[in-house]
């Protein structure tokens, strides 16, 4: 069994992105600069219409991708090492004779192709009007990106980039969260001692009585509301010793300050 | 069917997509394409580059979204009604604070705090650097797109469509938040707006100084350790009102008493 980290790359090299007739190749690049962002490689465009389209300024760190991308005068012969071919595109006016998956639930399908041994084409139509009847012919799947009815045609870029997220962020799961996430808890930093936090809410309950927030009567519920807001808050060990301090400093302060007018009322 | 779209809809006009001084008109056009593609109506804009903006023609299908949006002077004043504020990017060279979650993790934790009746913005930074420190302290939650650590830079249209595609997607699948991140959105009780939180921020600040606690050459320093802590430690409404109203006293009576004093220096 391979780690984990190679699984994945094995899985991203058996799937292709394949362009079909794009226009702009600005658009063009910012495919490329999605699959170098979501570790997909293998680029085909097919009969492009701007000769000069691997000069796309738009492939920001992807100038190698669009170096190596393949050129296919035909979606037919771009595809024809494939075993599964999946069309993108909305299908509302067409009623298509494939099963039509929606996106979010694509990755468990080609999950089972490339555990099989399969090989993917993900194919993107031109930028106006998308796959024709011909190139539709050619997919077994189709998969539509779940949009607004009312504004359902996106950009061909963004749906590139839309796409390999998806495949790309639970192709592999078993959904595991990557490494750096499992220290992010909020509470990485050690949690302040209960003992600690008695202390700082012993303090704060001074000061309100100091500062006539609360009169001393008030004390002993103050002090277990305060003891449970201080739990409540998940404080981590230096925001507590930085609380304490604040208000070790405020208390002195207001008593410090008392005791001159005490002493100027004698 | 009807009803499930109209809890969605409802979803999304409590959802802001805030862009923080934008370069290239083309991305913010884009950004406005990718949100309605997938349902989203509020855009605010932060001080953008180029004056022109609204005219960007790859908004393709979102010119009206693009008339409407917000033009905001900062980033603080445009989340200033928002509960729970959350910043995009790629944290790899900071040591952000906030909880960090991944892009694929995130709908069950927005679908909560939309449950109990909050507001959210979604914040992306400029095309280049992305946000800074000061624009990080105004953020509860930062959110990372999983990308190739070798190409984690994503184009900013793209990185919009790829967080509102995942949003909508699964804002309305009953996916549970992941048990270590729960805490993110502990309490089930309203959070305070961040105008609040930025008031309570400003009132401790001067308590610090009045109490000779910091110098007056922290302030700034302060400040933003102060925004980051108070959004960290997730307090609800009532806390915030509470501990503002104890802070408020404590200034108080610490500009009171030493008046008193200085008038009995005199």
């Amino acid at each position: 069994m391979l780690p984990e980290d190679q699984r994945d790359r094995l899985k991203t090299d058996h799937i292709e992105v394949v362009l079909v007739s794009p226009r702009n190749p600005l658009n063009i690049g910012a495919a490329a600069r999605a699959m170098a962002n979501f570790g997909f490689a293998r680029l085909t465009v097919v009969a492009p219409y701007e000769p000069h389209w691997r000069e796309a300024k738009s492939a920001v760190g992807a100038e190698k991708l669009l170096e190596n991308a393949r050129l296919s005068p035909s979606l037919a012969a771009s595809v024809a090492a494939s075993t599964l071919v999946v069309g993108t595109g909305t299908v509302e006016r067409r009623k298509p004779e494939q099963t039509v998956v929606a996106l979010p639930d694509l990755a468990p399908l080609i999950r089972e192709e490339l555990e099989r041994g399969g090989r993917l084409s993900l194919v993107f139509g031109p930028e106006k009007h998308g796959l024709t009847r011909d190139d539709l012919a050619l997919c077994h799947l189709l998969v539509e990106i779940p949009t607004d009815p009312e504004q359902p045609s996106m950009n061909l870029g963004q749906a590139v980039a839309v796409c390999l997220y998806e495949l790309s962020s639970r192709l592999s799961s078993r959904t595991q969260a990557p490494a750096h996430l499992s220290s992010a808890a909020p509470t990485a930093a050690a949690r302040p001692v209960s003992a600690h936090l008695d202390m700082l809410a012993e303090v704060i309950q001074q000061t309100m009585v100091a500062s006539r927030y609360s009169p001393s009567t008030m004390a002993a519920a103050n002090a277990q509301d305060l003891r449970l807001l201080l739990r409540r808050l998940a404080l981590n060990d230096g925001d507590a010793r930085r609380i304490l301090g604040l208000f070790r400093r405020i208390l002195w302060r207001l008593r410090h300050e008392g005791s001159v007018n005490r002493n100027h009322e004698k």
